[in-house]
């Protein structure tokens, strides 16, 4: 449980909006889902949720279990089956709101994540895969993010291998996969027997630039995992032919995100901040809980971690005016101020009003005709000017 | 637990960003504190939680109980005490967020009310009063709403009415007046011998315009509510001066709101919604229970109610085109009509195209040269000259 403090809280702010600009101009629509939902919902869409990982209470009303979500995507999964339905596909959504984790590598404390997402449902394979990828590059350009990677897997790859592999052991396998650990992974394959095992060891390896997921395709042709191989080799090209090249990662053995992923995943990195600054992926098999078979893939952006990131990048908000005048509330000044788009207050006295202005991150203090740049402390009797001089009091 | 849908959520959207702006302009810096906030800090503002109005659960990480907010100002209230005590005041503080309360009238469901709100703490008497007074009525005319009232009132004349009064007699009184039940009002004074129980009586009639607050001011004049029936009178006539007298009216005998406000009240209502549409009040006491004396005030506004206020008011959101072309999501005209900040989608064929923008809410199909206007079916061979004739493919 955090605040945003006011410097903050509006560079969260317009962060989101820029990205929801973005995402509208390629005709995704806002829907807002409620912060809490439904348990059997989240259930539906994440599989049994561990009690230590969600907040639930109980709706005094209805007597259902309500949780505080760590995932938007299963609400817009109910939302596209029980509000839209009466609407053609592709569906075009997008969110901004706040979701609950807990946090990475220590136990029990949770972090909101503020995030900004959308979904696409009703377009499958490689153009809704390429249309998400590039929206996301897009809107990470649109903020002033230049410095990013995309990092590409395909869920399929490793599901394919472990089929019909005891759940126990793929869990296992899974864990040992996503630290990367060849040894342990080996250990609990050799246990199991299981079939895939040689490419299974092999595909920790598989990580890197073109020449990784070439080398997979190549070595994965003969397992059930050769169609999800040739589709990230696929996407990985179309993505580099749509100039995305420079960002593209690629990660044969990823196994991270939510266990409805079912063909490309991928999480977004820049320098900064230790945790990525969005994820997302293909779902094809989720809407069909719902009631509805669609296929459908979404990412979402954490804003903390993507704000972090540009702060890691140099990037500093502009430094808009903002004006204390000495007078009153009632001085024409303050109101011309404002009626010129320029946020303005009044102090009674010079000092208090450098003061506050200082605190406050006001740029610039009038008294009488004296224009103090706060961060400087340099003083021109450029006040009417910069009022508007076309009228006179 | 609502969805908002997307021309629901874009018009929301749209209404909270428009008044922050506004508030911006006025100096109200944006803040966001938690969804869900400690009991303890809640009970602190508001007094001890009814279990039955609040949504509580036990944080699982610290064993704390946390509530969903009724109420956002006693985390401001801890805000500016915890967080932001080293700044100088006055504190000018907004914020967008929704709360939990309980539907008048109906037993046991809940809303989730969007509100969008502002306190002004470190600003005492008229000035503030005046100033946040103004700042509604401002924020109001931004989003287009002409036709409004402020009800104006004095949480101040009844509470020294009923100083030393008995609290379950005063509670019993409070449900009278704002019933504005007389003969109860009577019976209940009757039957406690309260000391100023004409005066009591005589305030249940006294609301209108000026000439109520001036009666009340005079019939008060002799009783411990003199001091707060002159403070609204003086109000009344600093808040006409500034031009605001169309929109007033006075009631004397106001107890609506929060248990913690000390002086001047308001409530915002327009045409359509039975619920008013903003509301705030005085409470110079509150921030003294989280360590630091100081006046204060605040209001919110409740975006449902408004936004019904403006569809009753007949403002219907522009039509901003939006595009559905006849093509691929690499076609250059939808590229272009983004660069252009004009919203652009793909579809296969002008069927599905114009059915697709009809359920969306898109304005336009162009096929070819031809340009759809989905409203009206009316075509014209206007596509290149609508998309920006200047380059050519």
């Amino acid at each position: 449980m955090r605040d945003l403090l006011p410097e903050e809280a509006k560079a969260r702010r317009a962060l989101g909006r820029c990205i929801l600009e973005r995402f509208a101009l390629a005709g995704f629509a806002l829907v807002t889902p409620p912060a809490f939902e439904l348990a059997d919902v989240l259930e539906r869409g994440l599989g049994t949720l561990d009690p230590s990982e969600v907040l639930r209470f109980v709706e005094p009303e209805s007597g259902e279990v309500a949780a505080l979500r760590p995932d938007v995507t299963p609400q817009i999964a109910r939302m596209i089956v029980t509000r839209l339905h009466d609407r053609p596909p592709p569906f075009r959504l997008a969110y901004e709101g706040t979701v609950l984790r807990r946090r990475s590598g220590r136990a029990r404390t949770q972090r909101q994540i503020p995030q900004v997402g959308l979904e696409l449902a009703g377009v499958a394979g490689p153009e809704g895969d390429l249309e998400l990828l590039a929206l996301a590059a897009d809107a990470l350009a649109a903020v002033g993010l230049r410095d990013f990677t995309i990092d590409l897997g395909n869920a399929g790859i490793v599901r394919a291998l472990l089929e019909g592999v005891d759940a126990g052991v793929a869990r296992d396998v899974s864990e040992a996969l996503a630290r990367k650990d060849e040894a342990e992974l080996r250990a609990r394959l050799d246990d199991a027997r299981a079939p895939f095992a040689g490419a299974l060891c092999d595909i920790v390896r598989m990580h890197g630039g073109r020449e990784a997921v070439a080398e997979g395709w190549r070595l994965l042709a003969t397992t059930p995992a050769a169609a999800a191989a040739a589709q990230l080799l696929e996407l990985f090209d179309a993505a580099t032919e749509h100039g995305l090249g420079a960002h593209l990662r690629v990660d044969l053995g990823d196994v991270r995100g939510f266990a409805y992923y079912t063909g490309t995943i991928f999480q977004l990195y820049a320098p900064g901040p230790g945790e990525a600054i969005g994820a997302g992926g293909r779902y094809d098999e989720l809407l069909a809980r719902f009631g509805a078979r669609m296929p459908a893939m979404g990412f979402a952006f954490d804003l903390d971690s993507l704000a972090w990131a540009l702060r890691a990048a140099g990037q500093v908000p502009p430094r808009e005016p903002r004006v204390v005048v000495v007078g009153t509330e009632a001085d024409p000044r303050v109101q011309r101020l404002r009626a010129r788009g320029v946020p303005a207050v009044h102090a009674p006295s010079r000092a208090s009003a450098l003061t506050w202005a200082r605190a406050w991150g006001f740029t610039h203090v009038i008294d009488g005709a004296a224009l103090v740049d706060v961060d400087t402390g340099r003083e021109s009797d450029d006040a009417v000017g910069f009022v508007g001089g076309d009228r006179t009091e």
